[in-house]
Formats: structure tokens, sequence, C-alpha cells
């Protein structure tokens, strides 16, 4: 099997000038450039994207944050509260396919480059826009972090235990969330522009893009009437045992295995009974029917528990997933970067960065063909000045000298 | 402002034939069908995509989960275990332009619809699948829902309270997650279709798809050169504080209020405690700088809850969040719902379902033009039979009543 292919180029031909920073913005955009994209980062000269130096790299380095977050992209580095930066943003604005920014509220705007004005100069542009909240609410103005968007959006609601605080998701969907549903509007505005040269205006709040991935708890309070609750490691609503995670030897934070015996399949419970020896509940009423282990669910996560006690993890989930019963191990991290299946598939790959060295990590994870998409550097700050403003806007080496000498790029 | 517009027809002409159930495969269709796209499901005669019954709904209808992930499709009813219902299956597979699927392994190819005899009829074809785990992964035959993707994914290791066990975000990641990324995918792979009229195989377990969304606890790892802990409300890495829930009156299990204070701009910092009557502390060393309120985090979190608790989460996040700091009130599904704003906005919808009657729910949140896409109902089982056998086979009104008697379709 190839790990990884050569082309990536889904998106041949395709420009997108990127104003993003931090995450929401430029993980929609690196999935553009994933899949073939040109993108131009646009960045303050002066440390460019808060991204890089917000979080932790190598000493004096871009961060690993930012490395994740902007693989193969091109950055361009220009002054745009000058007059002459502004006005070679402007320029790529005309020839570019897709604008995506995700500043402040009214940032972008007061910048010169909102809509209106970039509509005016290039009418056939996808336009695009992450904010916190959207146009029409009443916290339009409002500031939003990942965090604000899952708790203002339902997430926190529905993750924790059943008598603790609401939990804030590991996973960051207020940001990575928001920038895939953003993605697929804009491939969904350039099919069209391909076929009609129409443009269009996207926009999208981080708290509604939440709605999204929280629709089975909507699912599950037109069931009860009731707000959806949280309920630890079990599913929110319908008792079904066994389901959580089950703790495995030696006991560690993330010793855990999740257990899941569907409802639709009767079989699976007896496949379990077999794995964890005790073929001798088969067929026993308490525990026969998926009533009867709801209402038994103590003792059943006990049954199962008395089994996952002994066994590691990985032995748990190899042996319990064999016999076709849907299980999975609590991996945290260093075990997923650890083991060597995902580097073998492609889904993790090593980024070669001419700064920061060689970092592995998790890449775009859709197979194509049998492969993944390589995974190329981040942009060192400025990178591409002299190419991209070359290609796109033809300056010679003498403009882009001058340019530099006043300070604009 | 307009709640939604009448158009949706960003994938104009698409065909997609839709082979999913459940959740990480509709969630993905579901996706192209709101852009414009036609999407057909493929259900059996003999009660269709289990997501129909295995949730509840109205006694007796569909349930409240099959209408969020199937809204604006089709469905055609065809047994594809018989081979008249097959040969229909494969005429149909001739003329999609896309294929998907999120049968158990080893499903499609019994059933004679795999990559390799799809693509001998349709070379053009894009042909997706989900699984729960990769091709070459040594668990790829293995079963898996929405919570041993996160499991095994690494979303459960990094949720939770410190001292606590692993916990599942209520947000359907695995789920949903998986299938927003192959959406975009696809949309990749149509893009280039339409310029060389290329086919292109993907594949995507939702185990690899979880890493796409925990990207910041990698970068977290890479720091500290530990796996990424699990840390309640608050931030993963780099103690922060302000920062997490703090509880609001009247104390109810959702009543509170997400403040966090940017390590990037000292101003919040000066904002918050104005708003919060503490403009006595401005200034004050113990907490003027971030090392200095993250080494007082335990002081600094009583100075906001003791201000929290006097407010309800709603007036708190509006006086915060008006003076420029980042809050979050914790909203559950049933506030969500009953925000007027979400229904004004078109982000919430009335779906006008035949059996159903009305059901609001959340819908595609991204804003197009200003405007949300429309709603259209999910289909009944086999409801588009004769439109789509019709339209797609050419088969007359007498074929269809002989497929249909012949127990077909």
């Amino acid at each position: 099997m190839s790990a990884h292919r050569a082309v990536q180029n889904y998106l041949q031909g395709v420009r997108v000038l990127d104003l993003t920073q931090f995450e929401a913005g430029p993980s929609c955009t690196e999935a553009l450039a994933w899949l073939g994209a040109e993108v131009v980062k646009v960045e303050n000269p002066n440390g460019g994207d808060p991204g890089r130096s917000s979080f932790r790299g190598k000493p004096g380095q871009d961060s690993w944050y930012f490395l994740l977050f902007n693989a193969n992209k091109k950055s361009v580095a220009i002054d745009l509260k000058s007059p002459k930066g502004l006005a070679l943003v402007t320029d790529m604005a005309k020839r570019a396919d897709v604008f995506v920014e995700n500043f402040a509220p009214g940032a972008v705007e007061r910048l010169g480059l909102g809509y209106d004005a970039v509509r005016a100069i290039n009418p056939g542009i996808i336009y695009a826009q992450v904010k916190g909240f959207g146009t029409g609410s009443r916290f339009e103005r409002g500031l939003a972090f990942d965090m604000i968007a899952q708790a203002s959006g339902g997430s926190m609601s529905i993750t924790g235990e059943p008598d603790g605080p609401p939990i804030k998701p590991g996973a960051t969907l207020g940001d990575t969330g928001t920038g895939m549903l953003l993605a697929i509007s804009i491939l969904g505005a350039l099919y069209r522009r391909k076929a009609t040269g129409e443009g269009e205006r996207l926009e999208l709040a981080m708290q509604d893009a939440m709605l999204q991935y929280i629709r089975v708890a909507f699912a599950s309070m037109a069931t009860t009437g009731q707000p959806a609750t949280r309920n630890g490691s079990k599913l929110l609503s319908g008792k079904t045992a066994p389901s959580g995670v089950y703790p495995c030897k030696p006991g560690g934070r993330n010793d855990y295995v999740y257990v899941y015996v569907s409802r639709a399949n009767p079989a699976h419970w007896r496949r379990l009974l077999e794995v964890i020896d005790r073929a001798d509940l088969i067929g026993d009423p308490r525990y026969d029917t998926v009533q009867a282990r709801a209402e038994r669910e103590e003792e059943v996560d006990a049954i199962i528990a008395n089994w996952t006690r002994q066994h590691d993890k990985h032995e748990a989930m190899r042996l319990i997933s064999a016999v076709g019963v849907p299980a999975g191990a609590v991996l945290d991290t260093m075990e997923l970067h650890n083991d060597p299946d995902f580097e073998k598939r492609g889904i993790m790959q090593v980024m070669h960065h001419p700064a920061c060295g060689d970092f592995k990590m998790p890449t775009w994870p859709v197979r194509f063909g049998g492969g993944t998409l390589p995974v190329g550097p981040a942009p060192l700050l400025g990178e591409h000045n002299a190419a991209v403003l070359g290609e796109w806007l033809g300056l010679s080496a003498d403009e882009l000298a001058k340019l530099h000498q006043d300070g604009v790029i």
C-alpha cells in the first residue's frame, strides 16, 4: 500500500486569498490547500498570523499549532494598513477565486476589504467569512473563540457527568468544526462558479456551526420534550447496556475500553458473553433483552468491568472487536502518535519544515485512490512574497525591492 | 433580512447514489443535498435506513433523527438481495456521478457493488466509503459507531475532568464529523471531474477522521512531550485565568457562563474588572499579567464567580460580551430551540413533513448571499420509486408495476 501519492490537483487553478488566523479560518483554507488550491495567506509583516506565536514551538520558531493548520499554503507579508499594501491586496482580490477572512467583527470592512468593496472589483468572487455570532443575532459584535462557541452553541451542555458541570470537549469543534462547514460551502459555490461564473457571499457563525454537530441531542429533545442531558461516556438518550467506558489494567487515566452492544442486533450480547467467559449468562432472562439489560445497567456494567479489569485496553479491544462487537480502546494522543498504523497508511505524515525541522502530524484523513494527500510545509512569514506577487500581479524584482524598502512587504 | 432563499443550485445536475444509513454517511450526502445535488437513498423495502426506526419519532413515523439527517433527499426502496433489484441499482450506478456507502466492512462488495464493480461500468464515478477503521489498519474489520470512533480516535482522552474518567463529547464527531470530511473530499473530486471527467475512489475511517478535530491536542503534546490531558471546561494546555465556566444564578445544571481573557490582549482583563465592579484591582500586580493570574488561578476564579453568581447566564454573557471580552452562556438544546434568533436568521427552519408534521430543526448553518438554504422534507421510504426510476432509467409505469408486484421495489 502506498502511503501517499504525488498528485493533489483536485482544485487546480483555484486561487484562494486567505486573510484568516488562528484556527476556524485556517482549517478551512487548509482543506482547500490539501485539495490542491493555491492558498495564499496575507499576513502582517510584524509577526503574521498570531497562531505562529500564541502557541509554543521550537524556540524562536513557528508554533506546532501553526504548522498543523497551515500545511501546503503560501505566505505573503503585506502591511494592510499602508495604502500601498492595501492596493496590493486589492489587486490580488481582483485575481482571486475565493476570499476568506475571520477577523473580529467589522475589521475587514474597516480595512476597506468588505464584501461590497471586493465584489465591486471582482463580481465572480466567492467571499467567505467566519464570525463568532451570526449577522442579525443579538451577539453579532461579540468576540468568540472555540470555547465560547462550544458554550453558546450547545456542545458543552451535553458533555460531562450527569451530576457535574458542563465540560468542554477537547476537540476544537468551535474552530475546526466551523472551518469544515465553510469549506463545504465554498466548494459548492466553486462548483457552480465553474459552470456559470457566478460568485457568492458566504457567512458562517461559530455558534451556529455547533448545531450541525449536536443534532442527535435535538432528536433526543424532540423525543423527551426536555433539554438534552449529559451522560458521561454513555449515550445521551435511551439506556443501552453495556455501553460506555470500562476500566482496564493497569488502571491509568486512559486505561479504558469503550464497549457497545447494539440495540438492533441481539447477537452482540451473546458474542460478548462468550468473549468474556460468561457464556453461562446466554439466555438468562435477567439480561437477555435490551430492556432487561437497561433495567439492570449497574449489574451489566459490573459483569463487563470484571472482565475488562483483567485485560489491557488494547487486548480488550482486539478480543471484543474480533467477534463482531463494537469496541474501542480509549487512545491518547501519544498512543496515536506512536502507532505505526497511521504513518503506514499516510494518515500521519512528516512535515519537513525548513526552519522547524521534521514534524510528524495528522494530515487530511481521507484516502484518494488508495493513498492520502501529501503534506507540504507551512510557509515562513512572507516566504512567497516574490513568487506570488510576481505571478499574480506581474511585479518585477525592482518593484518588489522598492515595496520592501518602503516597509510595505 | 430574509431567513432563506429559493435557490439551492450549487450542485445542479449532480446525481448522488446514496447507500448510507444512520449518520456518518447520511450527514455527508445531506450536505450535498443542501447544496442542490439530487441525492437518492437506496433503501431496503423492509424498513429502510435503520435510522428511521432505531430512534424515536411520532408513533409509527420516521424518527426525528432520520428527519434531521435526510432533509432534501429522495428515496427508492429496492431489494438489493434480489437479482432484479441489484440490476436496477447497478443501472443507477452507471448514471450516477457520486456513489456513497457506509455499510459494515465487506458488505457492499458482497452485494456486488464494490469499487471495482462500479468503476467497471462507470469509470467517471466518484466512489466514497466510510468505515470505522482504515484499510490496512489492524482493526480494518472492526465495527464502529460514533462512540467507538471517539474512544479510539483520541477525542475522549482529552475530554473530562482532570481526575475523572474519559467523557464522550455529546457532539457526534465520530459520525457527523466524519461525514463533513468526506463531503469536502467528494466536492474536491467533483470539481476536478467537471474539468477532466476523472472519477475517484475515496475512503474515510471514522477513527482517522477524529484526528482532524483534535489537532490542538497534538500541538499540546508536541510542546510538553506528554499525551494531551483533559481539563474540564478549561483549555488543554497553558494556564490562562480567567478561563472556564463560571456559575450563574439560579444555579441550575446549565447555569454557567464561559469567560475567557485572551493571553494576547491585556485590555481584556481590565475591561472585565470594570464590568464586574472590581476596578479596584486594575493594575494590582497580583493579577496584572498572564503569568500572575495563572499562578493565582483559584483566586482569580473566585473573583469572577463572585460576580457571575449574582447574575443569570444570559445577562452575564450580555454584559461581558458588550465590553469586548469573549463570553458565552452555556445554552442547552431547549434554550437554543426557543431562541427566536435562530429561526429569524434561517439557521433553524421548520421541516414540513407529509407524515410527521412540522418539525423545527437546525439546518445548514452557512448563509449564502445573506440567506440560508431552504429545508425540504426527508423522504418517505420509497417515495420516489416512480419518479427516480422513471427519470434515471426510463422505466414505464407498467414496468414499475411489475417490479412492485415481484417484490423488487
